[in-house]
């Protein structure tokens, strides 16, 4: 039986989160622990218990809604996102998630379906990370990822505690009420990437995260007057920046999978006249296989000394940031992928590039994602764009991949 | 007869100067009629008249120091530069030649010689537009290439006018007693490049001021994250930028004499996991020949459509600032190389890339200019240093010049 939720009510629920915290361009302002976020969490609420599930609010402010199974004291199979956005964020990122999920438990309520395994709807706190920085600070809590007190003592710009902030808006539940033992998780998100949407594909079955190394570049000529200096004379630390960017670029085209990005760049002094003499830039490297990773981190470190010493210029380089793959779970990959065939709806795997809740969560439980399309894979943005159809075909994924996972 | 100064007179000079507007690290803030400006105009005149010059002020607040010749209304030798510097400027830039100016008469008082034609010293008033933008209003007025109604209505940063700074620290003189006809003109500066100082050459003979067109490019891609968009969905406004400003640098090797500067480069969003959906910046270009710059211009106009179609991007060229090649006389020229051979010092033919004053009094008398090495080429900063045997013999070749310009 291929269960379909009902449409009308579910885009209504969407509709009510896109007016809380609009902004003038169709997107959302809904930075985590704001009077806005709390408006949002009300209403929420509020919306649970219309559903008949039962409201818990942990000490991170994550808040559950809960649906007994059949079997009584069972793990539960676990499903969400988050309802905080950028400030000017879209209102599709996380949000899906948490609303589909609503609507899944109303429509179990419509069709009188008991699961056998109870099910918690979970809504996180903070994964944007926007306000309080880093993100994923609920996920991370109740996965044991992050530490009670290293959460509480984040500080927003303006030096406010997140536990404060938490006890501010009225949302610091209890400790006792966070996740017990879950069977599984899985986040429905948009995929804030272009490949569905470039492909005409309905749905993105998330094989994992993909791991990540940031490589620091910091290039070293002389500044010097763009009049004065004859070319062989220079040591132009932009031009040789320039080299490196499209050797790193190149990696690309040598090892298959290999995403190579240079999206910060920063030159000194930065006048016209004047030859660069410091250019600081970062190279994000990411691949879906760990040790490809590691190896193509080390050739573009080789490669990058090898181009500083033939542009006349000294470079250093350091690794930043870095993660390694998270790999989702092939038991609840497959009751997606029986989902997405049941409902007759196009799919392809994927990997996130973007980290997510389900990247803690994945560390706690059985884990994995759908995602569907985003218009030009434009995202954290107010342009940040998904068509109806296809938030409806997320949430009707969603709906048969619990149901297939609630069933013993 | 080969005259030289008097060394330690000019390097109390110089040091006067330096003690002026002076920094903590050895250089000098001095913009163009601030108190510490007529704090320095005040000691010049002072100096100018201690070497038995007649002192005029022009209605440009321009300062002239004037020795009689033989020959009566004759047309006069004039040289100088100017004595204001950048907020955070050296002590040589433009000083030098005012300062070398004011030795050159006081050796010839040392002397008793009198020259056929008069000399005048000039300090040009706002030379750097580091306070008044344009640069060089001084020289500007006096030869007409701006007019007085403009240079008064400049404004500063603080919306200061032009010709009430100047009043106000009393340095409006009158029109008539702008230069009147004039011979010739010759300007010694330190060289703001760093050719004389590589080749361990003495003096640069300065053969004009190299034409220059500003190309300003904006190249538009697609903002996209990081993780999310395969590499051949991109559309990277940065990686595109790389191979534009290594195409620009090209053309060097294939021009001969060429000079391609890409200084100022902004890149938006310029966050570490988005690429780049929008670059901006300007290529400069410089050549001793127009017709040479006009062709590369045209060149690398073209090759950035083309670079711009390979790389899935789109890009827009408008050419900024430009003005072509300025010529110095050929018999200023030939007066200049006389004065370092007498005086047996080493020499280059070279071009300068900065403007100064000397491109305006050129379009009005028959001009050159004599550099000295500037350490590593460092300009327009508190590093910028000259050894003193290089300030000296700078000064040695603008005495044996105006010697050999002054005879009839």
């Amino acid at each position: 039986m291929t269960l379909k939720i009902n449409e009308a009510r579910f885009l209504s629920y969407m509709a009510k989160s896109s007016s809380i915290g609009a902004t003038e361009n169709n997107g959302l302002n809904r930075l985590t622990l704001t009077e806005v976020d709390k408006e949002m969490r009300d209403l929420y609420i509020e919306l649970l218990k219309e559903a008949k599930l039962e409201v818990r609010i942990d000490d991170f402010g994550n808040i559950y809604g809960r649906r007994e199974g059949k079997i009584k004291n069972a793990p539960v199979i676990a499903f969400g996102s988050h309802l905080d956005t950028q400030p000017c964020g879209g209102r599709f990122d996380g949000i899906l998630g948490v609303i589909a999920g609503l609507e899944v438990m109303q429509t179990l309520n419509d069709h009188e379906i008991i699961t056998d395994y109870p099910l918690e709807l979970i809504n996180f706190t903070n994964e944007e990370g926007a306000r309080f920085n880093p993100p994923m600070l609920g996920s991370g809590g109740i996965t044991g990822n992050l530490t009670k007190d290293f959460i509480y003592d984040v500080k927003d710009s303006d030096h406010v505690r997140f536990e404060d902030a938490l006890t501010a808006i009225g949302y610091k539940g209890q400790e006792a009420n966070r996740l017990k033992e879950a069977k599984s998780f899985v986040e429905l998100h948009i995929e804030q990437g272009p490949i569905l949407d470039n492909e005409n594909i309905d749905i993105g079955i998330v094989q994992g995260i993909q791991g990540l190394t940031r490589v620091n570049v910091k290039v070293k000529g002389v500044t010097n007057h763009a009049g004065g200096a004859r070319m062989k004379d220079r040591k132009d630390a932009l031009l040789a920046a320039a080299y490196m960017m499209i050797a790193a670029n190149k990696m690309t085209e040598e090892i298959e999978g290999l995403r190579v990005t240079v999206g910060k760049i920063d030159n000194f002094p930065n006048v016209i006249n004047v030859i660069p003499g410091l250019v600081e830039f970062v190279i994000d490297m990411r691949h879906d296989r760990d040790e490809v990773r590691h190896q193509a981190v080390q050739l573009i470190e080789e490669r990058l000394y090898e181009l500083a010493t033939e542009h006349n210029v000294s470079c250093e380089v350091h690794r930043g940031w870095e993660y390694n793959m998270v790999p989702f779970d092939p038991s609840v990959i497959q009751k997606i992928r029986e989902a997405v065939n049941d409902l007759n709806y196009s799919a392809m795997d994927l990997y996130s590039g973007p980290g997510h809740d389900a990247k803690y969560m994945s560390t706690y439980t059985p884990t994995a994602m759908i995602f569907v399309k985003s218009v030009d894979g434009v995202s954290h943005n107010e342009n940040e764009w998904t068509e109806d159809e296809d938030l409806i075909k997320g949430a009707n994924v969603l709906l048969n991949t619990v149901l297939g996972l609630a069933q013993k």
